[in-house]
């Protein structure tokens, strides 16, 4: 066992860290300011993003998550981990590099699973940052936590397929340059539980596809990306757009699901540690009742139990990318519910407590503890709730420990 | 003792809960879809908030909250609690029968400290709806949870005082009724620690106080309420203008705070039980891995928890509003610092659960569980943090226990 | 509503804490001493114990436990709490005023379910003292939580009933004044499944019956009472030995279960209360790097968390004797829920942070709260575990929310 | 990065769980009715331990702890670690390999520090399991978390010093086998802060040493090691006694606390660990209201956050090893703190979960729960509190973020 990083995640490391110092922060401020003034919010992508990817691709610093592919830069997910940590730590951050949900995870079914007109179309002009894309799964009338209950349609016409459904949380949808969804949905109610749904790519462009609202979070309408609502009403796509094949749904999102899980998690981290980094400077800045805030005990015990609770999420992060790295995403489903769980409430803690030594500054936006607050929140829920998690954590538990007599009986 | 609410709590909770289900929670949208039409949230009052405020005071549902006073409905603070806590369902409910802060508070103060000319300018005005009023205490920066931070000053100059200082957090000041401040500031640096402090009152139209922007709360700007950051400079207003007297400043804020603060608990407790009573219904209309998600064992705990919560914290409150009743604010200042603390965790974790059970409906707009939830953190800061108000009941703890020995040396 | 408590009960308070004060707290480690001072800790009953008791009733601190009867102190539950929590404060109190469980649950049931003769044989002599009882109800070898699972044999033969058993924690068993068992086991197998159990006395000595060992609490015997594990073999008692009726051991649990369970609640509450105490007093006695350990923060918000904790705990008992009072011990059955689940954790969260307070006497013996702890630690689970609570909690939530459709297939 | 075992440790980690399985839980019972069936529980050491050892040091398990010494086995910390941890499920596992507190951290003193002679006296005999060990640090008269509050002196006279003071917690010393105490006082108390303390050594039968009592731990008397109270009264040892030198307490403490913290935690690991696999066994063979417990929602919950809070508090724990093998045990300070608070408080909730879901037999001695439940407790006291590791953590991560102006006001 041994704790370092290589020689080349620190090298990366030490590059990144300094992208994110020199180009990075200082324009958070800009990149909102810039959204604002346009005519609206949705108007545009506000002209800094574009400057600091270009940045970014000539300092090397371009798609760094996408592992055993000659299309990324060739680092596992134990390497990219503290990268994307680092990426995490701004809100604008992930994107900069080509990183940023949820490209990174809809690459990553295009490269695994795509065709080569698919990866013509949609793979490579993700991949050079020219169009983003969206995740259409999530649906507003049923509860999306049980992918089986999922409802909208897909039907095969001769050479074309029919999409019917509602969907929303197709996050990324409101930005002018997302191009194309991967829709989730039944091609075949019949089959098997597990074999009726489908994956399919549809361009945004396609008639039927209509975005009808953006969703806030907390307040914040994440503006230009915007979390989607949008109904898909005979929208009619080649069945060349299916993706590896019809009832292959649930087998793609398993895939996809597992990087998209962790790199939430080393983004988390990230935002943690700033928090973290931010409360430990503002309390030593400020006094209250004849001392610096500093010095009371309370605020050490935040600090103290930030330390920790960081330092435990990120070992189990990093453990967790190791074995997808070594034994497979699938294998390594334990570790990944287990810092799916983790690493949100985790970030939600120390954000939290970050928030409260500010004081009323925390809740506003001249920091960016609020709107990392609001993200880690919406982390609870997305890619599954903390519960479906830990039941699946307890069933592998349990399992271990099962007689053949008792454990026919167990259900979640 | 005895746990039954006065008859005539009863008949008014009752009419009170008739007037919300029939205008109150059917209009909630109408209000934000008004404020979206104007030309920018922050131009005018959405029209439906001034008729449900006729609506309101036709019913006799006005003015509830002052205690002790002809001005009010003569209700006791124990009778106020359940109509308080009721109107807190709805973000727009306590405005609607005028008990809205900072109104409330500033109004008590008026009524309690206000000249006859004061009372006529501002205090019969307030009562009326006819003005909203803001608190301008907190500056930005200081670290205000010590109110002996606080340096803006007041300097008296023949029959005027001169007022500079740089506010924030001057909640209401965003809304265009908005027209006098109750302003916090220095007039004497060198007089004893709890004697520097002074308020006056300052209206908004005086040449040098300047809005310079209203903050953000989680993303929720709460137009047209706003929360501003406001400059004063070389603001000249009356002597007459101010309260009470020179050096009176905490004397006024003791008084003025508890009954803010426990207003603000009943209001958190209506938001927790209408959390509780969303999630409830929810649960029962969805369900997930074939069984309704109400009958999930997760689920179940946090309902179980969150009433035993509620009802914690409500018992609490009243006893509080009992004690301020019978023995007076200054006596009750223990029950008051423990709901102070009880009640925004209380809330935060109730509506917490109940965003989770919505899944990611519960992190939007589409309920009022994330704003409520804003709210409510907001709280475990504004009127003193939490931890100022743990310290204050450990000193009172700690007291009932020293020897003349130990004492001395106890410090916060 | 009126948070006073009446005049009788305040007056009975005062002398009880006197009382405690005089005789009881220093008496605790001699009694100790005594039970270490016999040959086995379970040879008798320390002597003091009885004196004490003399003195109790002398004063006319006797039976306060039972209301709405003339048998005891004519007390409502209201008027009880404060003094069965006073009793709490320590390991010994309750038995020296005859108010300690399984007595007080025992002398309840033969009050309100027994027969002229059963008053008399059993009755009479627990609410004199001369005797103690048990309750032997939970068995090693199912989940006694379910009530149902209970699988002991109670069956009609002639003018008698033969008793087939295995029972555990039947506490008090150990102690040789324990003369009688109430017995909870299956008269018919076949009937409803509320109505299979019934209850019935069972005199200790009676052949057949055994007692197998008893059963330590984190290594305390809680000598000479006594946590015992006893078999019955073919125990034949009268007939009229069954108690109400066959068929009626759940109607009598109920019945009997409320006010057991609020007693607990008091004395924790006491036990708390106590704690607290205890480590305001060694904080302010105690200096760590260079100042007292009541200066530290942490602590200070350890004293704080823990008097806002017991506060709330106390309404929601109190709340609780009042419905029990006013309305019945079954229409209060969510308030009992509540104070069952809430109580415990309370004083094991209270009782925790002086324990750490104390440092390593905490765990000792040198103090009660190691003993203490234990004691509330066990009440997570007698009388119903937490998790049976909550999920009744929740049933009776959901239903006050469910439509036809949905509540029919609400399971718990 | 590479989180395997090597291949040593994971040879030994299979022949040490073969061990325990054949040897070590079988003889859990037997062990504590040898202890019964002694005139008393201090008598002797029940004879199945020394059978143990003999068997442990055949099969090679021996030493394992002392790492960076021909005298041990051989191991890195973070080799032994897992052994550890598998010693750690149970209560008699680490004496059987003569890796049991606080003999370990006495031998790797003597090995450091200890001159030819003392280790020839003492150290041989303690490797070899003859005799046992204790450390006499903490005094009852005054908080030993700040080990500069000590009293004990120890003064010089002639060749000899003379040794006076009150001990308890001194572990070990119950133990008939228990020759020698490190025991720690004041050579000079003029000195500076840091230099004032020295260690010694003084065997047990120099006249003057008093064995006053044994303390017992939530009613356990750990029996027959037990944590005694020692007067040291002009207790006269010879000058070569000292260990290292006069002033070198602090330094040897600090040493010697590493090693000892993270064997504690590693063992607390093990206990968790087997907590939850019974937990786990438990619940798939009880059922209650027509379902096994496993099914639970609540259940699953536990045993979800079970897993993932071990697997984190592992990880930490094998971290910090790491470092203290590759950068020594100062500079692996911040990890050490970090897990010596983490550890305890995860085994005492894992543990916890696991009483409640075996209900009352949990809080017995049917299981080890309960016991390993009291011994977990202690840990967040012994060894320095919770709230002096995070003190330390605070102002270890403060610093990293202070500037030159605000760090010299900063205090813990």
């Amino acid at each position: 066992m041994d704790f370092l990083y290589s020689q080349k995640s620190k090298e990366l490391q030490l590059i990144l860290t300094k992208f994110m110092e020199t180009y990075v922060y200082p324009n958070e401020q800009i990149f909102e300011q810039q959204l604002n003034a346009q005519e609206t919010r949705w108007s545009d992508v506000p002209p800094i993003m574009e400057e600091l990817k270009q940045k970014a691709k000539q300092a090397g610093l371009w798609n760094l998550f996408l592992p055993e592919s000659d299309l990324g830069a060739g680092l596992t997910n134990l390497e990219y981990a503290p990268l994307c940590e680092i990426m995490g730590r701004s809100m604008i951050g992930p994107e900069v590099f080509n990183c940023s949900a949820p490209d990174t995870g809809n690459m990553e079914v295009l490269e695994r699973y795509g065709t080569k007109e698919q990866k013509e179309n949609w793979l490579v002009p993700l991949l050079n940052g020219e169009i983003r894309s969206c995740f259409s799964m999530t649906e507003p009338e049923v509860a999306s936590s049980d992918a089986t209950n999922i409802e909208a349609s897909i039907k095969k016409e001769g050479d074309f397929y029919i999409i019917n459904g509602r969907k929303w949380w197709s996050s990324g949808a409101g930005d002018p340059r997302c191009k194309i969804a991967i829709f989730m949905g039944k091609t075949n109610p019949d089959a098997p539980k597990y074999e009726q749904q489908s994956m399919i790519l549809v361009p945004l462009n396609t008639p039927g596809v209509k975005i009808e609202r953006v969703l806030p979070v907390f307040g914040y309408d994440h503006a230009p990306h915007g979390h989607a609502e949008i109904t898909f009403t005979n929208v009619k796509v080649p069945a060349s757009n299916i993706l590896w094949g019809e009832g292959k749904g649930f087998a793609i999102a398993q895939g996809r699901l597992g990087p998209g899980r962790i790199h939430h998690c080393m983004r988390l981290i990230g935002a943690a540690e700033r928090a973290l980094e931010e409360m430990c400077k503002r309390v030593q800045n400020r006094a209250a009742f004849g001392k610096p805030i500093a010095n009371q005990g309370v605020v050490q015990e935040w600090i103290a139990n930030s330390r920790i609770e960081i330092e435990q999420a990120r070992l189990l992060t990093l453990k967790a990318a190791y074995m997808m790295d070594t034994v497979g995403n699938k294998e390594a489903k334990a570790e990944i519910a287990m810092i799916k769980v983790v690493a949100p409430s985790m970030a939600l803690r120390v954000i939290d407590r970050a928030i409260q030594a500010f004081g009323a500054a925390g809740v506003s936006n001249d920091y960016t503890l609020a709107a990392q607050w609001a993200n880690a929140r919406t982390l609870r829920l997305a890619d599954g709730p903390d519960e479906v998690h830990r039941a699946q954590l307890a069933r592998l538990e349990l399992k271990k420990h099962a007689t053949e007599k008792n454990f026919s009986t167990i259900k979640s």
